[in-house]
């Protein structure tokens, strides 16, 4: 009879934003440790490729749109796979604790004895406008940076939403894009119908879509570029620093004035 | 006569919050491909031996207190090397686009028509609280986190830290050690003296040092502790998920009541 000593862990690793390159170095280390790997939708199966031999790779997809349930299964996933096969690795796209749940799935594994540790990754809110050259804060512009979910419990645009709407930060709104509609309406009910605005839908992937503008026509563009989910939204004057903003007013500028 | 063709190009590349491992693959190889990288203080120079052979490593190092004279100097060099080497990979903490001055790097590179790209990093703000297991949103607790610096231009507490004193959201300041004072008699202020808060020096490196508590016995225990600079702050009730944060209350909880 062969006995093997099993040793409860969960670790959480961040992927980062969709890009496999994106990960760190730690959460490779991590992804070649585990003895099972619970993964998101979001994450790049390469990165399941560092996985040692016999390591039990489990799919634990889900949307946004329903996930009181199977979050539920998952907690007691991790739980049931830590007791019986030691190590879990709970691969999440970008930041495990940025609106992630990362944070209930480390309470329930405390709270039957599993230890817990966490790898961060690369949050799509500043991975992706950075990929885009979008700087999050830039001296003279902005002093600060908002994450807001799109997506609250009671299906509403979050109340920090319409706090952030009167300050001076850079808004970035993760898992809003069904919203778009109701942000645009909320930043032009405070006059801030000409705020550069950016649209990044399936960022660091080889389908990105980048739409930019301003609050006034982001929503004809977007329609116009087929633009839809998973997408973020960055929302602040640092949005004009990006390239195509520059060349979008100059070729504004270009159009010959008309003369009777 | 030996040619060889120069074809200047920036890449910023994010080194993440401090220790090395936490760099992403995509920045790894960016300093491989390097012909010349400009280094700041906070970078672990363990990255530097990914470089290739024959590149030129420059430290380029300054402290927040005399950044405007510097970052000139910065900028130029950058345009330099780009223009007599190639590829100038600037290496730099946490993201470059938080609170990094990458945005300025990136404005001077290309009015010097030098094309640039952007590596992502992780940012201290996620990537530190991460490694503590605080989550910096939860359902129920947090729908949002506002990232703020405490270095502003004009030496003062930031007018976004005001602002964010009134919400909801979880707030981490950046570079914001050296006016802890000035944020607890803020936060006192508005009746939040009972907020849950940390303190993290040296985040991610073997010297880390960790403060928690509340706004109003954080700076006795920040001054018993010894802590200094460089070191991030964490408001919110999310702080209190922090597995000391319950020790604290318990062990409060465990002394014994007097009876007369």
């Amino acid at each position: 009879m062969i006995m093997r000593e099993i040793n409860p862990l969960l670790t959480l690793v961040g992927a980062g934003p969709g890009d496999p390159e994106l990960i760190s170095l730690k959460g490779i280390r991590a992804i070649r440790q585990a003895d099972v790997i619970l993964y998101d939708a979001l994450i790049n199966e390469e990165l399941l490729d560092y996985a040692k031999a016999g390591c039990t790779k489990i799919y634990v997809g889900k949307r946004a749109e329903r996930l009181s349930t199977s979050q539920d299964q998952i907690n007691q996933l991790i739980v049931d796979y830590a007791q019986t096969h030691g190590h879990v690795v709970r691969l999440k796209g970008g930041d495990p604790f940025v609106f992630g749940r990362g944070g209930e799935e480390i309470d329930f594994a405390r709270s039957h004895g599993i230890p817990t540790q966490v790898v961060p990754g690369i949050s799509s809110s500043t991975g992706l406008t950075a990929l885009q050259q979008i700087p999050t804060t830039h001296r003279g512009i902005s002093e600060s940076y908002w994450v807001i979910t799109g997506s609250t419990r009671a299906g509403e645009l979050s109340k920090d939403l319409k706090q952030a709407v009167q300050t001076d930060a850079t808004v970035i709104v993760l898992m809003g894009y069904a919203r778009l509609n109701q942000i645009v309406h909320l930043y032009t009910a405070h006059g801030k119908d000409k705020l550069p605005i950016a649209v990044i839908q399936n960022g660091s992937l080889p389908n990105e879509q980048l739409v930019i503008g301003r609050v006034e026509d982001i929503l004809e563009k977007a329609a116009q570029q087929g633009v839809g989910a998973p997408a973020i939204i960055v929302l602040g004057e640092v949005v004009a620093k990006h390239a195509a903003f520059h060349e979008l007013n100059s070729a504004l500028k270009d159009i010959p004035v008309f003369h009777e």
